[in-house]
């Protein structure tokens, strides 16, 4: 689970640093692309992690979800409400008889 | 937050589609890129989003954290874990004296 | 090559349909964002391209240096010139002794 | 224009370190999505470049269209093709009179 304590750290820390006039949601956006970019770049050449680099990779996932929900707090969604709405959209586009 | 039941949502809708075994981590990575562009492209020309859009883009943020949850978990990760070790570097990185 | 009479093509596309004020900078950026995406969606679940997706490929491949012609020649700069320069510059930091 | 000799430099460059092996067009595929990320990121916070930034920003062009060129070769595309027969289509798609 992603708590609401570990939500709130994002929101505190936003606004202990007075960046929400940075974070218009086109910039936001830009950042969440640009993150999973880097994320990408840990399997450039490979499609399995090396050990080495699983910090990195745990790093570029958190960084691409801290944006993600950035935004998503942004616009007013509760995060729980778009991944469950969005699931059930995937359901019905690929019930699980066509898919096996 | 981003409940237990839910993530447990995504795991099942990819158990019950024998999915995972298209799912290794690199290909994972691609997906949270190719939807952090899809995202980005709701944000193309406004920096703002208008009203008509906002269904559209709550189901891009979805993808691209479905995705990561995904990727997350493939990799053994916590969500909760990764994302606060990530807001302590972070805070390291960014002083709140310095930023304001 | 591409040649100046390819390039001129691009220009008077534009010109023609009065687009040139959608191209701030920061917008063919994500343009070339967005199209890398799509190219990337090509090869999501492979390394090597099948023949049916031939004609898709070249066509994202396209889509990618259109919007990188367009923003290099919004700045003023010189394909040729950017190109040798940067491979001038990788030469330097992977000298072929140290890559073989 | 883009100049056959240009071309020819970065052909050279890939043969004399033999990298020709880690260029499946996959790879390379996600090489221009990560230096397209690479030049959103000279585009953050701002639509319009700052003098300071323009050599970074040509140099992220450059790698887009280096790779964009890589993969072009490798699958046998001729550039100036390629973007003529896009161009065709875009003028179909979108023509001069339905967009003024």
């Amino acid at each position: 689970m992603i708590s609401d304590s570990t939500i709130d750290l994002i929101r505190t820390f936003v606004r202990e640093r007075d960046w929400d006039k940075y974070h218009a949601p086109g910039n936001l956006a830009k950042s969440v692309s640009i993150e999973a970019a880097e994320l990408l770049e840990c399997f450039h050449w490979n499609d399995q992690p090396c050990e080495d680099d699983l910090e990195h990779i745990h790093e570029e996932i958190a960084d691409v979800m801290i944006y993600c929900i950035m935004l998503a707090d942004k616009l007013g969604f509760d995060l729980d409400d778009i991944i469950r709405d969005k699931m059930q959209k995937n359901a019905k586009k690929y019930p699980v008889e066509s898919c096996q």
